[in-house]
């Protein structure tokens, strides 16, 4: 179902080759990108431009691998209207914890708290807050290689669009749990635990998390605050989300390529 | 000079074929991301994840092409101490207008002040505060399918990595006049734009913006923000963009193949 999620265009195609170029006009398809408000007990705490869709696991999942529920249940999840009373109903969502979660501190930019850290600061700060992942057996790597093509089939959206990122929980067997969409890859990742939380399934053993992108030390993050002890990357890891991930006793795969892949942390 | 900007690790690489899987421990490098906190006259705007190098230019090119700075002029750009005095001094940056710019308020998550805004609301406001693009003939398509492949030569950082964005400025003829790579497409334009800024450069008539991933509503509002009219995208754009494009006037070329490329705006 992409209703809403995608709108038809009309493109030049531009096509060279034997020295000459030819242009045509053909219909097209776009993804679509719209800002949603997330709000925690009513209190604004990100706004982020999204494929509209699977809000609510959005906005719980990112609450939640934010770290800004800090253990308190979610009671209910719902659209609101924005402060100025606007009437887009449908870019605002609050994730309710009937005020149990703390409240929400100011932030700017992406990384919260951060001013003047390094890297190495938030990896310690990421220990003392989830510490260690529950010891499982590895996921094997002949069953990792299936994965790429299995969360493929399911990506509907890219399928007609080309443009989006997918996010999706597998298991031990290689099965696709959950497979999310959206123009922005950590939205599809917070989608993805976003739906875990709310069907009451986190912490989530015994499976690995894959994204179609690169793995930054974000991406560690969002695995490892759902207890999910294995990442693959279809792109490479930075840096830090392979010291991230080293700390956390996570395995971490990337560069997947047809005839295999790297381990960077195992 | 790629020093500083990757690090050195040891990966298991894993290669499958003929029935049978094979491992071998290998030397791999990793580009290094660490936070970047930016103030603008000493108060705390965002904080980026970015790759350290060219940290002024993404500090004032983010500033400008946020439309922080509103006109003013930057009159220096320095290394600063974190409010916790921590001294990781190269995580930290100010821009300096002399108090010319106005306060910058407080902002949530990565879009300013929209809550339960539509995206048609931030083209508005686009529209609004940058104004229509100078006119300007638009650049050959046959000089287009040109820029990819001369970004590709100096992106050293993507060489080494495989894991970088990379964004160029280029002119009428196809010349590469500034090229920057980062683990963030954002980050990757803003040093651009920033670069441009601080030479004194701004606006960049005539010329044309390149980005290695997709074009969203922030890549229009960059290039918008510095007066380019053309916009190059390796891959596709969101429906967003393109909106924003053509009531810029901004040509938006994208999902660029060895045989071609697609005008969503022109």
């Amino acid at each position: 179902m992409v209703v809403g999620r995608v709108t038809p265009t009309t493109v030049t195609r531009v096509r060279h080759g034997d020295g000459s170029t030819t242009t045509e006009q053909v219909d097209d398809v776009l993804v679509v990108e719209e800002p949603l408000s997330i709000q925690l007990d009513g209190r604004l705490v990100a706004t982020t431009m999204r494929t509209p869709g699977h809000d609510f696991e959005l906005a719980a999942g990112f609450c939640f691998t934010d770290g800004l529920l800090a253990g308190a249940p979610v009671t209910g999840v719902r659209y609101v209207a924005g402060p100025d009373r606007s009437v887009h109903v449908d870019n605002a969502v609050t994730v309710d914890t009937d005020g149990r979660a703390p409240e929400p501190r100011p932030r700017l930019g992406n990384v919260s708290s951060s001013c003047g850290w390094c890297g190495s600061d938030q990896i310690d700060d990421l220990c003392l807050r989830l510490g260690p992942l529950d010891p499982s057996p590895s996921i094997g790597l002949d069953v990792l290689a299936t994965v790429p093509a299995a969360v493929r089939a399911r990506q509907e959206l890219f399928d007609v669009t080309g443009a989006v990122h997918a996010a999706a929980v597998f298991d031990r067997e290689g099965r696709i749990i959950v497979v999310r969409e959206d123009v922005g890859r950590h939205n599809a990742v917070d989608k993805v635990i976003g739906s875990m939380l709310l069907d009451g399934r986190l912490p989530l053993r015994d499976r690995g998390l894959y994204v179609s992108g690169r793995a930054s030390i974000e991406m560690v993050q969002k695995a490892w605050s759902a207890g999910l002890a294995t990442l693959l990357a279809e792109s490479a890891p930075t840096a830090l989300a392979v010291e991230s991930a080293r700390r956390a006793d996570m395995t971490l795969v990337g560069f997947l390529r047809a005839d295999g892949f790297n381990v960077y942390s195992s």
